[in-house]
């Protein structure tokens, strides 16, 4: 039986797996979706892949749950948020995809919260294909309003949208490092596993030809040269593993809402359509696009 | 007499200055320097201008303070530090330019500080013709190391970094707003004030071949994009002030002396070679480099 074998094989192996080999190859014999490969029986190799939402409560994150859940029978889904309790659409979902969902929780600004995600997908899981990186933070009211003149930058804006816009998913990608080398391309079309942070055309300092915004636009061009930093290292690993960034275009969510009203006709998008254009995206993502700018129509915008 | 008609429109014009006039105008008739313009005398005027170096107590902040005083007879500088006490350099070259240099506590993590800075320049100026952000922070031995690789990253490290290398110059920028619009060109050889904020070419996403620094490196990245996005608000309102952004070289100085092993033979600036070149650049700047990022060399880094 093959699964015996790679549970064998495991427990000789040690840490290679970075996981703890008896538990997680139990789950795996338990858990539909997991299939031995014969080219490498050492590696996990989950029947079209384990993909991580970071930030899928609601918008754009919780629609690429949707879709990621609903576009074959097989894949799984890590969804991460900061109140799993009171992420209705996401409960929800775990009704119809009891499982292949695991809620897991996560705020970006505490890393001990990060650091207990990646230990319990290593345990469940043992690998990722694929992080998308979709927290963002534009404005809270009362907290956080988007500049429209250099007079209103306040410092704590600047540091929180810096926070949660750029550190966060750094730090995530720190942590889910081992377990997206150990899964590469396992299990699903690609070549690799992909690292898809969510950025945004207003962070393009090329294409900055309105201002304002200060907080939200330097959070976003930091995340663009953190992501590409790693993709440099990445790239000198050989790891296969790559990082891009994606533009989902204006979308109708909560984030957008309070600044709709300029969007020109036929701009401003569906969650539906952007995650669709972007999931196109990242499945045919190649090593050759490590450490690139993509708007939702596969554009490369300017750094 | 010229400077008492000066007073007397100030007092008149209240606060078109944004200037106590009275104490402000008498300094200036004590102060050598000062001259009126004949087709502008309601504007602060002071004979080669008034520069304020922020970050000046050492490396290549000091030394835009001296060369600043050096090159010519007649232009004030004010220099900013965090400790004023313990700035002997500073001190030293006071003794020689007591009445052209004005050292002013500012330390760019407590906006206090700027805040009674502007209004220090304020009082006693009235205006500002050139403003050079230069603290920038790399590595502070057991608190802040240059990452090698992404499992270095730490949160405290990015946090710190953007705090000081791109928080702090905004904040510094939207303090002294005032006084580079109210000073312009005025008294120097350009038609606008100038705002020289010191990047790095380690800041451009486009030119990034290396990886690693991620914190140092997002945080310039950041204050490339933060100038940037001031440059278009001031072009947009028309003010006679620039914003640039400069790459000094790998110059000499106690932030590169860790990480001077792997500079090419001849690439090691010395301070004294690197600020001429930028002063050069500074003082031809014009309306059309608005929001441009130059090396020492004049040349344009990528985005």
């Amino acid at each position: 039986m093959r699964c015996s074998f790679v549970m064998n094989t495991l427990v000789k192996t040690g840490g290679a797996w970075l996981v703890s080999p008896s538990l997680a190859a139990v789950r795996r014999m338990s858990v539909p979706g997991f299939a031995t490969s014969s080219s490498s029986s050492s590696v996990p190799n989950w029947e079209v892949g384990v993909s991580m939402v970071q930030g899928a409560s609601r918008g754009i994150g919780f629609e690429f749950v949707r879709q990621l859940l609903e576009n074959n029978t097989k894949g799984h889904v890590v969804a991460t948020c900061r109140n799993p309790k009171e992420a209705t659409s996401l409960i929800n979902l775990k009704n119809s995809f009891s499982e292949r969902l695991f809620i897991q929780k996560l705020d970006v600004t505490d890393e001990t919260t990060i650091e207990e995600s990646a230990e319990s997908v290593r345990e469940r899981y043992g690998s990722l294909n694929l992080l998308i990186n979709a927290t963002g933070i534009l404005s809270i009211p009362g907290v956080l309003q988007p500049e429209t003149t250099l007079n209103k930058v306040e410092k704590s804006s600047l540091m929180l949208a810096y926070e949660v816009n750029a550190v966060g998913p750094i730090l995530v990608m720190k942590h889910m490092w081992p377990l997206l080398k150990a899964g590469g391309g396992n299990g699903t079309e690609r070549a690799v596993a992909v690292v898809a942070n969510l950025s945004a055309r207003v962070g393009s300092i090329g294409d900055n030809k309105l201002g304002g915004w200060h907080s939200y636009r330097a959070s976003k061009t930091a995340l663009n040269q953190l992501t590409k930093n790693v993709s440099v290292e990445l790239g000198r690993r050989k790891d296969p593993v790559v990082c891009i960034l994606l533009h989902p275009g204006t979308v109708d969510t909560d984030l957008s809402r309070p600044f709709q009203r300029n969007v020109p006709e036929g701009k401003l998008f569906t969650k539906e359509y952007s995650v669709q254009k972007l999931l196109h995206i990242i499945n045919n993502a190649k090593k050759q696009d490590n450490g690139k700018f993509f708007a939702w129509d596969g554009q490369e915008i300017p750094w």
